[in-house]
């Protein structure tokens, strides 16, 4: 047998559910799941992942199965993986654990991915007032290339990355997000004026052992209740790394990730064919399955070293990341521009959350003008490798977000021009993604560009 | 004599004030304020600009100038600049005003900048709560790089670009502005939770009379007075472009402005050497003087074509960029993170505003440890090539925003290592940049980051 | 069975040798090797190749193998692949097939590679005078990255491509081939300046039955001897695309190939985890098995609406090709620099290859000042992603060829410093790469650089 | 007055001959001729120069000033400066002067070139058997971007340089150069088989009295007539830099020179807006008037410690070269490949000269399918940013080397397509650049490219 090459440690087999996987995963975070696997510092290492959903949504082209997806089981994650030193002497607590990815993918045979919006009912996404139907669009891959029946007209080159990377946390870190996120959910909306705009998404997702899966712990054992009770949801990135979804964590980047228990206990999942910047439409990349190729490094007292703690306690932290050389070259973009003024007219104070929804929105309504349904071009904004920056956030008192969008990734030329007009619908609506209708009994708010 | 080149349209003398400049400079936005020069679509054209502040800030190495700037005079623009086509007719309201930037630079003979962080007390930056004292670095440029003996160890290829480039508003668009941000600073600071962090900073800036001016309208006419009371202030971008401050749009980059008045009435100011995104000590870039060599284009009826109001009137649009392919190629960048939580350990509900703070103040913390002082590093990451990015916008409760910074700008190596420590102060902080003591009486937050 | 990802038609195990493989292999062009697969345009298909030398060069930390390598047998290629339109009809003579790359890579648990220096007595390389001794440097892949114990201090990301890409040629073509290259071994020596340097190499491969290789024909049947009496070897780059070693034909790359027989006969091998321009040590790529994912069209007509014959017949055209998008970034290059005249001091006239073993030479010895042996690094520079430039070619008498080399792939700074020394011999010669004796009877050039 | 930016060290004024400039210009490498200016190590400079032909040729729409340019006359240089450290101590021979280019482009108020095929009869190019006529095209720049009334429907930015960048040899040095390029004139024609080809392209141009331009030397005085004799000619590059040719010499770039004359004697000239990589039609970058802003470093004993003497003597050594990272980024390729079979079937052995000239016809014909004549895209590749590489030059008997265009300069898709046909030809050729008819008695090359 080769002694070269990565070293499986979590396989996954595609045809199975989540549960049914040689080794089990997990879909909180906990100290006290166990590790399914121990690789060694410097060791080149494989790891497979089920989509996020775990298999939830399928390749059928029906929104169905987005509209009643189930929030609670997001995401299924492999590991932990416990991290030793040459010497077998396991990461410790104020360690930083550097994690390269050398390569990583699809599945072999699974060559596929789906972005999908979410119902508003069901967590909705960034723009769930203008676009609050279940919607999906499936996505092929050509090698490093997507193509998808339901946007035409555009190809693009991944820049594959995993959306959730991170250790385990300490009960202290645990406790904290716990109860900082409790706080924001009692507080609730009538402190922050961005729930005005997105008040049916949940403000916070806390423990529920309902659809929790904890690895190796048995399921419905009162070691089980408790933890599940404890175990904090996957779904926003914090100091232990997590979601933080981003986009350009590809071929030769680097993650410096702090250690809260002993070995570190990586856990890895929800890999991106390819994301735009913000992940608009929230089950937004190009979701799939995959693989990591990866080698760690223990950076001994790093934490001590490397960061420096920005809250109250020594654990508010954050991972650094490096990015890698390998990416595609585009050389033109056109770019949207959002101010800090909602879609009623309404001023906000350098808020680069309301600039970047009216870049995004700008933008959907540009290229709605080249023959693209306007879900089409959410759906879009979300999976391609577009840039979303914060410009100005002094200039008070509007903050400018942008979003750049390669040309390249268009089969026609989206440019302003002098002369003539946008090419009109080239596409028929109805052959785009498929949607279910809303019918959830919360108002709409009414603007000019959800209309129409 | 040669007819090609550029034709100079706007010449400034830098040995001159900006009120001895041969042609009147003006530094608010309103319809009334006559054009300067007249320009054919297609054609050439120079157009050169004091820094924003006039000369205000100079090159002496004090921070006392910048404590002491007078808020109400910037910025200095050139022009306006009336556009005519081939034909002589001038672009009409709901035209688009396509903008090349062909070629810019600072002035010959004045290849020098500053970056300044305003004192709390005169309008502060985005860290004001943490770093109160007006600070300066002055940067010398040798030809595309710039270096400063005030941070030693860093020379970087500037990416240069204009801050403020923008068509003068209609009166429809200027009362809209002048109501909503009136509307803000009437609403005030119970209702903005980032405020609580930045309170000492203005909410906005209201039209004034003092420190206004208006070109060729004389100063203290009664014209003066009624358009001085009603012409806004440049400070924020808006929908007319404005100060933007998009850091890409240099040579190549194409800007498409909406046209609300007869001739577009262009007006450019605010170069900027290089300037990270966010530009976040708000003085932040490499400020200079500089010139522009541009070319336009009309797009009769653009606004209909290729823009879509994104708000409750037809005026409420934003411009178009396009970004140009040339750049500075950085191989690798190191990434830091920011989440919603703030440094009270309070968890925010996806805003990307206080991501983005935590991410600067991580990245300053960090690269403290390689020998700079903290105002270094701010001042650095508000003028160095830094991408700020919102990384993850839907994974409620925390927005995830990430600064990428280019490695290739340090004399050292700045990535974490797995063996050895950060170099360590190699660099005194009294060496560093000049700064003023603080003497502002509002209580200064206290948390773990700005303590020494 | 998923219905999407690549479909396989050559699979490989690399376990077994060159003519134990399912399907079997070919080391000829000719029009009558018959194809092993048939596949369609449009379809995505997945090629597995061995090593050009079907597992001759091994991974042991010897270069025996090198030195005895038997030049006859190379390289294996897989194919030939049929390809037919949608409708079934295949490609036609005059056609055009344009191949994309949508994916490539090492086959899995085969990660390693070898880079070699043939014996002189063995066909050499391009600085076989220098460089007499067969010498050989083991490759071990890190996903993107290779790295080898045998020339440390570097490690650099693979822009993975494969050598050969080719049509199979018709008869006519074929005849072509072999009467310009029997002239060639005809007229000898006497009449190219360049052999008086490499003047033990082989001036051209004619077609030998010994080693021949010919896929499904039989071996030693009447046809067999027939066709590999006729057959041209697969050494050089010709018409039908065939051996052109262009480092950048990687993902997302395409190549528009002449068709010369119905069904176009596609094959492809010689794969190469990483080369650098020229190939300079002949054996010189990151040599490796891999696979292909592939996609072809057919461009009815292709050859008459896009070629142009440059020769005698209408069969003298060339390949055209597409460079992709997905490349690593390197933002700093050295740059050496050679000039057409020779180690002797003898001026030549615009002679490029000249000037380019002087780029190279120079190279070698200025990198060898930094701890690495010459042999070291003329292996390096054959495998690394380094740039072989013609920069002048029409400054009588001098040509000017430039080697960029990415400074990004060494772990020490190889700029020239104002102070101080190169770092000297870091590395030890004798823990280079494994080195056989020279024992040839040719006496060797002798020459400043290829002494100490 | 600033003290900052760059002193001007060598002015020049475009309204002037190159005698009449105020400070002498010369057009021969010789260590006597004296300096023109002195700057220090780390002072940053500015040098003007004329145009490599002195304003010889034209603005003028016609092709006779080409025809009849006077070749004994280039190129113009400014210099030599001498360069001494901080403490005013000169370079001295076996130092290294390593020169930095901060930054170049045209001279204000001369924004415009040219480029050109000389005359068979004049000197010719790469491709003077096919091209033999004296053609010429003007640019006109628009900041970084160049056009030209003659070559319609491209346009792009330029990576501009100097072409020649070099040191003043020593006698030994001069001896030397003197002595190879005589013996390659004697030795002739017979035992060159590029000649064949370009058999009315001098061999090489030797010391003439004729043109000769010394600087300060007092034209005609005896000192005048000895050096005259002994000077080398500027059109190759050699040991000390010269005619190199790089194009990617641009803002940012380092260039190490070794120093042979006490002071270095720095000359500069030959300014490029863009060239092609080989600059193929010989006069055929965007040649221009223009500046450098240069900043110098001495390395003491630096050749002794980076360079390696590459012939007898150890004067035989070449610069390095460092390459900026300023740079349009161009994301796709079309790429051209020619192999060593020439025009006429012969096969050639390992000649990437022959494959170069291949591979530029290839792309010239394949070209000229979308609407342009062939002179046209002779003159193109001569000097827009194509690139130019040896790709294989061991695979025995045919060198590969390949053109690289950036198809963004097009404002057309030339790429070859699935269906239709190239565009046809959509220019007129008599609308293409002026062209005079070639008056020559030699016989012209018949072959199938040439005609048509």
């Amino acid at each position: 047998m080769s002694n070269h090459g990565a070293r499986l440690v979590v396989p996954i087999d595609v045809k199975k559910k989540p549960r049914e996987q040689k080794l089990p995963l997990h879909n909180r975070w906990h100290p006290e799941i166990p590790p399914v696997a121990e690789i060694r510092a410097g060791e080149l290492f494989r790891v497979e992942m089920v989509d996020f959903s775990g298999g939830g949504i399928t390749k059928e082209y029906t929104a169905e199965d987005v509209k009643f997806q189930d929030p609670s089981i997001v995401h299924y994650l492999s590991g932990p993986i416990r991290v030793v030193d040459a010497d077998g002497i396991p990461a410790k607590p104020g360690d930083l654990l550097a994690v390269e990815i050398c390569n990583l993918g699809p599945l072999p045979g699974d060559e596929w991915g789906f972005t999908a919006i979410f119902d508003r009912e069901n967590g909705g996404g960034f723009l769930t007032d203008h676009f609050p139907c279940a919607t999906k669009a499936i996505w092929y891959f050509e090698g490093i290339y997507a193509y998808s029946p339901h946007i035409p007209g555009v190809r693009f080159p991944g820049l594959t990355h995993p959306g959730i990377v991170g250790t385990a946390p300490s009960v202290e870190l645990l406790n904290i997000w716990n109860e900082r996120e409790r706080k924001l959910e009692e507080t609730g909306l009538h402190s922050f004026k961005l729930c005005e705009v997105l008040h049916s998404r949940p403000l916070a997702n806390l423990p529920s052992t309902y659809g929790c899966v904890l690895g190796k712990i048995e399921e419905g054992s009162p070691e089980w209740e408790r933890i599940a009770r404890e175990a904090a949801r996957t779904i926003p990135g914090r100091e232990n790394g997590g979601n933080c979804d981003i986009k350009n964590l590809s071929r030769g980047s680097k993650v410096y990730l702090p250690v809260f228990v002993e070995g570190a206990n990586l856990s890895t999942g929800d890999m991106h064919f390819s994301q735009g910047d913000g992940e608009v439409a929230f089950c937004g990349a190009i979701e799939m399955s995959g693989f990591l190729e990866l080698k760690c490094e223990i950076i001994r007292d790093g934490m001590r070293k490397y960061l420096t703690p920005m809250g109250p306690t020594a654990l508010h932290v954050n991972p650094i990341f490096e990015i890698g050389p390998m990416e595609p070259r585009f050389s033109e973009w056109l770019v949207f521009e959002g101010i800090s003024v909602d879609e009623s007219g309404r001023q906000h104070y350098l808020d680069a959350s309301v600039a970047y929804k009216r870049a995004v929105l700008n933008a959907i309504d540009y290229l709605s003008r080249f023959g693209y349904s306007k879900e089409q071009v959410y759906l879009l904004l979300s999976c391609c490798p577009c840039e979303g920056r914060i410009s100005g956030i002094v200039d008070a008192p509007n903050a400018v977000a942008t979003l750049a969008i390669p040309i390249a990734i268009f089969d026609q030329d989206i440019r302003p021009k002098t002369t003539g007009v946008p090419t009109g619908p080239r596409l028929v609506r109805n052959q785009g993604p498929p949607q279910c209708n809303y019918d959830g009994n919360l108002p709409i708010t009414k603007n000019p560009s959800a209309t129409t």
